[in-house]
């Protein structure tokens, strides 16, 4: 009994795009997908550079015309990996064409546009999803099961980080990072520590937010320099549906730190402490541990925490950040199938876009926000 | 050449008092002290304990009343390690009758009398201390050395942290400490937090507070139950005269924490790292290695690293908390003789003071307010 | 201009079969080889377990008959990953056939068939690989360089351990491991210690083994018990052609590890650190950095350290298990085509055979042995 | 009810003689010993040098003839920190006069005198000890416990470790620790590894020594050089009664470490990591946690380990090396008042010179020694 395909469409031939493609090779040899995966065709600006990924990455046909993926009718599914500003526009015209669309994050610099492409996508039925792949870590999965199992009793404090160095250099040129239409440290990598705080305790229901600016201005270019108006360090308080309280921080100056993207989670019966810088493991504290022999675990991804089984024979192996990424894939065959959910559709694409700009007007305001609905 | 006597009267016995005479029997031995240090007498509630904690702790007299020792005119120098609320009228009486005052952190439960009782010594001309022994560190005056030499360039952000789990059971009896009148998380150790945040830092000159109360009533010893009005955490965001900003949490109910006592902070040219968890460490990054060779040092504190060689022979044998103590009293004594000035005086104490209740207020105010000078 | 092809049979299909699979589908992705990649062909037990191998894993063609990949006029390179007691068998046959030959590890349980294997592969002239993976981790690389570079120094000590509990259980059942004729902790994974330790240092000249069986009998699975008679953990002290020394162990019995493949080596400059339970760090100690700022430092893998960027765009992303294999093929298809020497041929493979059975025979001796060309 | 006296002399004003000093400073202060010390006299070279000893350290009397103190009759224990060389002669003549003796650690150079020494204390009725201070830590207490009470099963494997770089410089001058008659890294630190060692598994029955000299000569501080006959690194594999194997290093060209006095234990429930770099915590893997839950736990010191909770108020606040000084002079005390057995007497003292001349031994003659008993 063969399986039936599922046609691919890459727009964007980055890293990015890379990784995506990554994840394809890797999902069926890992997983039992309900479809087979085909490369289909790649768009890059150049006839040449659009032929060699095609031919790097795998891809029957290439083109340096998006829309021509987008209108193909072969292919069931497009990848966005273009820059960011390009989201919506790409996004809109393929749900119009019927396709199912994966997107990288940010799913849209504002809210507004974001919320545009979630309305579309549901209104049009296909299944989208967005590349919040830190997400897809055994380990945050089983930190969210044992959260839901009530290991840890009720959640009562939170933390959570993203710090990486990557924008620590004054004299790095200026780029659509650092324009405010949707760029900053909270928007670009904040997200992520927003995410996680949602997947693990619910939604947020109310922030303060404490956006700055540490470097005025950055080299244009061209000789000159140009205000730099984002953020480079977004910091919010946070107060959870669920009753508990936090904090979070996206961090693009932080020397030194390349991958900090942290939490500690403090419940009444246990805590977990995790960090992204060696993401095979999380730190638990078990209350209910004897006395004299209490203390934080070191607990290895292994077999027990699916799926990492199906990728490593045993514990102590370890999963690489591409790993993640084919775990991603998988999810989103499942959801294109109707057999599981989305993971992390646009509706949730948007929810991180949303409390980025609520915590944005935070900042500015200098005031406790509601988080929209 | 024999050296003066300083007298001490010690007025308290419980744990603290025993670590402020473990720092009088181990100074002498480990520094060059200006003064010889004789065990004057000791204040306890009931004459048997006055007279156990004398022949234990090794003092020559003991007595029920507390201002025996303060007017004693043989007396030097009295140390206050009695509970808070009696801090005030304790340290009044003793600056009235011209001694040196010792006293455990917190100065006071309000502001208004900790400026009340550093105007007080001002005044009379006497030297006083409180006691921040964290800041005795040697790893914390390294960092310190650090920053003020420039090696990590301009500071950007700080977030320091003091969590614990003292207070997590919920069924913990109500106590002072849970008193609004200068008790909770913020005034107990995350003045502990931002001690060590303005040590290395300078002066915070802004705040935006969040303080919570997540346990909202305990056992009242009498069957009962007694609302909390005081905070479980206390978080801030800060901003530093130097430009920097930063946040802090203080969190008594951090499951599983017993000393996260811990900062980062990031400047243009390398950054550091620290907890007290293991505070006979420092990382540091120095954004000058070489490429590809970069990456957290792990400083262990050794002779490099004054006075820790006086206690040790050689880097790795590691401090003990008892021995910051020692390090906090020869500071003392110096202050007193005049070699030095006073390490962390009666107006420190109210600086503490001043800007946990300026977060507390920004906190039920929900707005950023300027800390007092 | 289209690549040749490069077509791969495999044998065996477990977890190390599937491991190899995952290698060949993304080692094209992110390196530039120098063959395009077809999965031909793959052997099972039944045909149907052939059938659906070749499906999941994406082989063109599947049979039970292991001879009939070996003889196949298409297939290039033969991939092995059949028990090890098979592995003489079909890799001789696959070399007489002309065809080049990627070996599991052990390449075969007693080194006089390893040598007979590596002499056949050289007599024909075909390329060979056996599958030490963690040679293939960029970090390793990394220290191979410093020490190569004299940025240690002369190297003095050396430590390597590889440790892990899969077989503490004295309850698990006897199973070919524990067979003398090959296995044993020194053999099965004492022997990637030994493979590290000779990456590093360079050849071991001179060995005293100490291998000790803790667990004296095992469920032979029909009710009875069945004796072991191979190490569950093996020792040696270590003299190195360069004049350095050290020790290894192999131990397959410590409860609680996973991982615990490290290293440590101790050079008149500097000094490395490493464990395999976080690979994609190395700690250095730099001898020449001031004083008072010395301290090992966290090498987070990155860019600079190749090949790691051509996986992840930026440090501290992490590389997984099965990416190493990715390195692994990337490195043999090089040789194949001629552009670079054989990273870990069969020779190579019967070093560590040689390695092992010295040990085992100095243990037995109780006496040191020079280790044979 | 006053305490009985006992009245100390020091012979030996170095920096081990002042931790002594730290010890009689604060036991009396944490622990309510059987006597109330009283720092007699003080012996060092000079008139000059003794009585600022005695000044400084707190003792009422000094000279410059060890001879006096031994002979004094109002002194009831001797206290030996002076070279090496000198402890027997002093130490015999201690005896001889019916003083309790403290001798710092090696007792002696060679196991012959230490016997000797042994010998003479127990014919002589007086109690003894040597400063192996590493065991009086609680959580080394803690690990004995949890082995004695079988918390871990059987233990099947040891490692133990102590690694300094004190003398990795080549160009440090030659002392008497390069002297053939008890010197070198085994006898000098790997000393403590043993100690360790037979301290949690029991004793040592056989051993394997590996001794070698790395630096082959050191300056005379004459302008020439001379050359070293002592170990630089002392390894040896070990066979305990208990069954129990493994093996320990003494490595005191170990570049960057300061204190890796490490050992790891497996048993077959359960096992312990521990580190001397941080040696406030024990790592235990519980192997009865739940599947998917497991991991080494991080123990930190507490009032649960007694007797930290004599030092300090709660777990984190950790005690320093001093302070186990102090734990050793509080047992040495118990031990002297017939209140408990000695805790390391000149019999231990021996126990451990034996063990490291079985080591050298073995290393020379290339073989398996037993352990004398």
């Amino acid at each position: 009994m063969t399986k039936p395909k599922l046609r691919i469409g890459l727009i964007g031939t980055g890293f990015m795009g890379k990784t995506h493609v990554f994840g394809f090779a890797s999902a069926p040899r890992v997983f039992e997908l309900p479809y087979e995966i085909e490369l289909h065709s790649v768009a890059d600006i150049t006839p040449e550079a659009a032929a060699r990924a095609a031919r790097t990455l795998g891809f029957a046909h290439s083109t340096t015309d998006w829309r021509e993926i987008v209108h193909h009718p072969e292919i069931d599914m497009v990848d966005i990996t273009a820059p960011n500003a390009l989201h919506k526009e790409m996004a809109l015209a393929a749900i119009a064409a019927g396709k199912h669309v994966y997107c990288e994050k940010p799913l849209a610099p504002l809210a507004a546009d974001a919320r545009e492409m979630a309305d579309a996508a549901e209104a049009r039925g296909v299944k989208t999803q967005v590349g919040f792949n830190y997400l897809c870590n055994p380990m945050l999965g089983l930190a969210r099961e044992m959260i839901e199992a009530g290991e840890l009793g009720e959640i009562r404090g939170y933390r959570g980080l993203h710090a990486e160095d990557y924008m620590a250099d004054a004299d790095g040129v200026h780029t659509f990072r650092h324009d405010p239409a949707g760029g900053g440290a909270l928007a670009d990598i904040g997200s992520h520590a927003l995410a996680t705080a949602e997947y693990l305790c619910g939604p947020i229901s109310r922030v303060m937010g404490d956006c700055v600016t540490m470097i005025a201005d950055r080299p244009d270019g061209r000789g000159g320099r140009k205000a730099v108006t984002v953020d480079d360090i977004g910091r919010a308080f946070l107060r959870f549906e669920n009753g508990a309280t936090g904090s979070i921080e996206g961090n693009w100056i932080a020397t030194g730190r390349k991958m900090q993207h942290d939490f500690e989670i403090y419940g009444t019966k246990g805590s977990l402490a995790f960090s992204q810088e060696h993401f095979n493991v999380l730190h638990y504290f078990n209350g209910a541990d004897a006395r004299g022999r209490q203390g934080f675990r070191r607990i290895e991804a292994g077999p027990d925490h699916a799926p990492y089984g199906l990728f490593c024979v045993a514990a102590g192996h370890q999963l690489g950040f591409n790993d993640l990424k084919a775990i991603e894939v998988a999810g989103y065959l499942n959801a294109i199938a109707g057999i599981a959910p989305e993971p992390f559709n646009f509706r949730k694409g948007l929810r991180i876009q949303t409390l980025v700009e609520t915590i944005h007007r935070s900042s500015q305001e200098e005031r406790w926000l509601d988080v929209p609905a």
